[in-house]
């Protein structure tokens, strides 16, 4: 794979594109769509998508798992010189774990105002106290990114509202309306 | 064990005990001695102590692996309504991890001031725009906690000055002690 890349952001949409594949296992299974892949050289060393669901553990998120994989396949808890990209914004905890294993620079996709802890709430890669800091790069296919998981939550609000409305018509149509009969 | 704790903070002290235990193990293997464990009610469902270099996994602290020993004995990603003690203020990941599985209340020894994410460094455990906050307690037996990992440190710096002085006996005193004769 030597020269592969002609630069640096076309290496990066190749790998961001292979973390858009982890997610989408993801979304197949049911669970929140979010992808990451580590990379090494020109290696991918380790992958991972959200198995929260599958494996009820609430450390099995996508970076937390490529960071698993990434070690068993190096034999080493430190990834200095690694490069993890990820289609969502990581959480504290993902963060931390990033932090824990040296990567050395963290490409994501897109933002979450919500919970993500790198640029959005907290910027956990700059903070000159913890012993590591991150290289940051975000926005690289960001609306790809951020589309999987709208498709996501509008499919669950939509059989949501298909199971409520089951519900009601299982029970005449509810309280409320049965009294309106 | 209904009944058996007169009051909480007796129940404190004896699972910080037990972690306490934890964190003995993790010395005995000569891993940075921390350890935890994770109570529902009475009893303890979850127990971990760091393993980092054993599993050569960035994510092998003591709290992540008792959460996940938690997690698999109750069969949930939620751990609501549980306390988790440990001897050392965790860290960002660990923090992260902790929210991440809704634990109710978090119990630690002794802080970090180098890298603790719940009073040294940063204050996760109460931050309103997260989607958990954490009821905390520290201090419980802290000269304990701070003792047993003094002694690690104590012993890896007498070992790693005993080591570079039979390398410098080796070379017959390093290149300087050698020029000097």
């Amino acid at each position: 794979m030597d020269n592969f890349f002609s630069d640096r952001e076309g290496e990066d949409l190749y790998y961001m594109r292979l973390a858009l594949q982890e997610a989408s296992k993801a979304a197949e299974r049911q669970e929140v769509p979010v992808g990451t892949v580590i990379v090494y050289g020109n290696e991918v060393i380790g992958r991972g998508h959200n198995r929260r669901e599958e494996l009820q553990s609430p450390m099995a998120h996508a970076e937390i798992l490529a960071l698993e994989d990434a070690s068993q396949n190096l034999g080493s808890w430190r990834l200095c010189g690694c490069t993890l990209y990820t289609t969502l914004e990581p959480c504290v905890m993902c963060v931390g774990g990033i932090l824990q294993a040296r990567i050395s620079r963290l490409v994501f996709g897109c933002l979450d105002p919500k919970g993500g802890a790198v640029e959005s709430l907290y910027r956990l890669g700059e903070d000159p106290r913890l012993n590591h800091r991150l290289a940051v790069a975000y926005g690289l296919l960001e609306v790809e990114c951020a589309a999987v998981l709208d498709q996501f939550f509008s499919r669950l609000r939509g059989k949501k509202l298909s199971a409520l409305s089951n519900q009601l018509s299982a029970k005449g149509g509810g309280e409320g309306l049965k009294a309106d009969r």
